[in-house]
């Protein structure tokens, strides 16, 4: 009986078992495609990230195939896997990370190798008994001196990784002295070795479609302007619910990708670290002025901060006394938001193609400026007869952070005219006479006409024409001319 | 005379060479004095570096001297090299980086190890001549995918070291195994010297000075709701330029604390991620709810975002005719500010203590959201006879971004209080009947009365007090009392 119910025990256990690897193929399956999906999506996303792996693949085999093939290379020996060891460990995506490891750790391995030979030397002066404790000293002190040296942010973001090869060669070569007698074949070899690896990495990662740091950020850095560009564009037609002034926006879920510019800064200072360590490729010379990104960056989370504080208003406000006000100060607003989108698309044009963004950029800043003056006229005669405060608020929030934003894209856009003259960008036209900050045609190009008979439709209206004195090519001029409505002069003065 | 002027010019340049050594020393004190006092601020800012690079210091010292004194331990020969490798490379500035490094460390090496030897013994049926290629294509297959791995966001978190050394070893075990017969006895000794090297770190790290991840997480979360508590009860005084209503601010210069919390995103996020790999400590248990002071840090930033938008309206407005609309929102604008500061204050206190902060928080979280009503009220009764909208806006714009504030102060502390259920913080006073959102006998705390008679000194006005319907024992109560004034009932009628 025991036996029996100990066997059926038996047959019950290994038919759930054979019931759940049954059942396994099907959640393996499932966990395979799941998985292939997301293997496919990561590549696609960006197809650098497999040609990286191949390349990595390609230099790991290269030297350990090196080091394999003994007869040829027999000067290496055992130190040969230092080269492997190099090859994984200074392998970066980017040329500038490459290099940057490579060379930190050429120099620190030489460097360090060096001060432990002279370490080894010293301490043999101490006799038998006490080389040992030297060492020891001298290890602790250099070990905590190099440590403490990576807290400084500077040698933290240039020379980290040089530092720890630095510390792990010398306390290396000081307490292997006692082992090795030929610690100078062996220092050299290593150092060969190393070499050898790191060299293998910069070639291949600088001629086997490079990666170059400096490309990504200049790009990063005009990427993230046009986020700001596509936001700002959409922005009137979403918030005021109507689309008839640019015809964009409406309806279509509303572009939230400036919200990755927030997050941005310790990617763009770790690509600007790593651009200053590439030779000049393409457009960009040796010594280009990488830091300078770092700035047109900062404006450009500042002006995403201040986007995101324009985006909480947007369905914010649902009481509806305001709705006039909204179409009172909806045509300044709208041009503002449209005209900085426009002024940080042509910023991004010019950055992308290298060119200065002198008289596209221009323009628009001056057209958003004199919209922004629009807006204070708008609100210096708004009549509030019919409309409480409380109801107004969230609109003229709204108004005065697109305020804010124009200062910002205005300064924007001075960083990208000084990146554009420190890395000689082409010029689009050439204008020496005049100054860059201040077009004198540009200004002034709003007239106002009061209406002051009934044959105008709107009522209680004047009607601005912005006048487009200036005949660029760039198509959206002609929509930058619209009318909009201010309320009459003495209207104003009745509500004052 | 060629000789003679030659000499001359040898002279002068020599004598030039001379001044500039001279100059040196003076140059190098200088420099060293420098050096010297950056190197003590870096110290007295985080006493804690210094103890960790004697802690490196240490840990080298003794694996060296382990490794020195081979009579001991003769079993590691010279692989115990890479018990010093694996302290350097190892030894990260918290209790969990460190246990992150050596574990991912230990696995990845007797993972790969173990793959090594199977791929040599799978390679040696090919042959003598197809070896190295089978051997070759291995290596280049398995480090290509594995590379390609350490772009998965989740691997790159938790495992991007682990992978790193997982390459590392397949390669050197399966390109060595040509070499060294006795594969296994090498595989052996190098495990084992990485397993004591990774524990000297791991057990110096955690009992000499431990710095976790984890208490340094709650810290730097419940510093940064104290930076924004300094910010905003300093900035109704400073903004209305008076210090009548809680004493502070006014021309000192203002605390700008909060703007590293911009930026903060990635150092909280690592932190994080080594919490997970610490034990149990002090006051936190093995799984506590690291991820959620993720989301309070997030929420931390949402609100440092409004404060960057709300700080560039201060000086902003040269406007004189705000004046009067500016006395007439300050009263709420002020306790909007205040309060919220003190409920951030409660929140950062209770995370410190690891008390509830049911009772001090939700306090000041309804006085801020009564003072939101009373804005409103203000607001809708304002009246808009002497000011123009322009004039008004900035005041107004501070009011409404306040207003996201208190939205975002209560969010916060929502998610304080599920983290101090998740976390089974200490509870400050039981109320189980009643749900922690809605404390009935805080609502309608402030009573209008409207002042009819002349006898008031504030014309125009009526008053309006609150009751403090708590007792608590919170010294600010008292000053919460505070009476503000809004337009006569009958006046607002007038205006509309």
């Amino acid at each position: 009986m025991d036996i029996d119910s100990t066997a059926q025990d038996k047959a019950r256990f290994f038919a759930g078992a054979w019931g759940r690897v049954k059942a396994l193929p099907g959640k393996l399956k499932a966990k395979v495609t799941s998985t292939a999906k997301s293997i496919k999506k990561l590549g696609q996303d960006d197809p650098r990230r497999l040609t990286h792996s191949l390349k990595v693949g390609l230099a790991l085999t290269l030297v350990s195939l090196l080091y394999y093939a003994r007869p040829i290379y027999d000067g290496f020996g055992v130190s040969g896997m230092w080269a492997v060891l190099t090859v994984v460990v200074v392998f970066e995506f980017t040329v500038g990370g490459t290099l940057s490891k490579s060379l930190n750790r050429g120099f620190a391995t030489f460097l360090a190798g060096a001060l432990g030979l002279g370490a080894d030397y010293f301490a043999s002066l101490f006799g038998k008994n006490g080389e040992p404790i030297v060492l020891g000293i001298l290890v602790f002190l250099l070990a905590a001196a190099a440590t403490f040296s990576r807290f400084f942010p500077r040698i933290k973001a240039r020379y980290d990784y040089g530092v720890l090869i630095f510390i792990l060669t010398f306390s290396l070569v000081a307490v292997s002295g006692y082992r090795v007698n030929e610690l100078v074949v062996l220092a050299h070899q290593r150092l060969s070795t190393i070499i050898m690896g790191g060299a293998t990495c910069m070639l291949i990662s600088i001629f086997v479609c490079p990666v170059w740091a400096g490309e990504d950020l200049h790009k990063a850095i005009a990427s993230n302007l046009e986020k700001l560009a596509t936001y700002l564009e959409g922005f009137g037609g979403v918030y005021f619910q109507s689309s008839e002034i640019d015809g964009m926006g409406t309806g279509k879920s509303f572009p939230q990708g400036y919200k990755s510019i927030l997050n941005s800064k310790s990617s763009e200072e770790s690509l600007a670290n790593f651009a200053r360590w590439e030779p000049g490729h393409g457009r960009f010379r040796l010594r280009h002025p990488w830091k300078h990104y770092l700035k047109i960056g900062a404006l450009a989370r500042q002006c995403a901060y201040q986007i995101e504080a324009i985006n909480g208003c947007i369905g914010s406000d649902h009481i509806h006394g305001s709705e006039e006000f909204k179409g009172k100060i909806e045509g300044s607003c709208t041009r503002m938001s449209a005209e900085c989108g426009k002024t940080l698309k042509a910023l991004a044009k010019s950055m992308k193609t290298m060119t200065d963004p002198y008289s596209s950029a221009n323009t628009h800043v001056e057209n958003s400026k004199a919209a922004m003056k629009d807006l204070k006229f708008a609100l210096k005669a708004a009549s509030l007869e019919n409309a409480d405060l409380a109801a107004i608020l969230p609109a003229a929030t709204v108004g005065s952070i697109l305020v804010e934003i124009v200062k910002c894209v205005e300064k924007i856009s001075e960083a990208v005219h000084e990146l554009s003259q420190l890395a000689h960008f082409e010029k689009e036209t050439v204008e020496p006479t005049v100054s860059p900050e201040k077009p004198p045609q540009l200004l002034h190009r709003g007239i106002i006409q009061p209406v002051l008979d009934g044959d105008s439709t709107a009522n209680d209206n004047a009607v601005i024409t912005i006048h487009d004195i200036i005949s660029t090519d760039s198509p959206e001029n002609g929509k930058a001319c619209d009318q909009h409505q201010v309320p009459k002069p003495g209207q104003k003065i009745e509500a004052l």
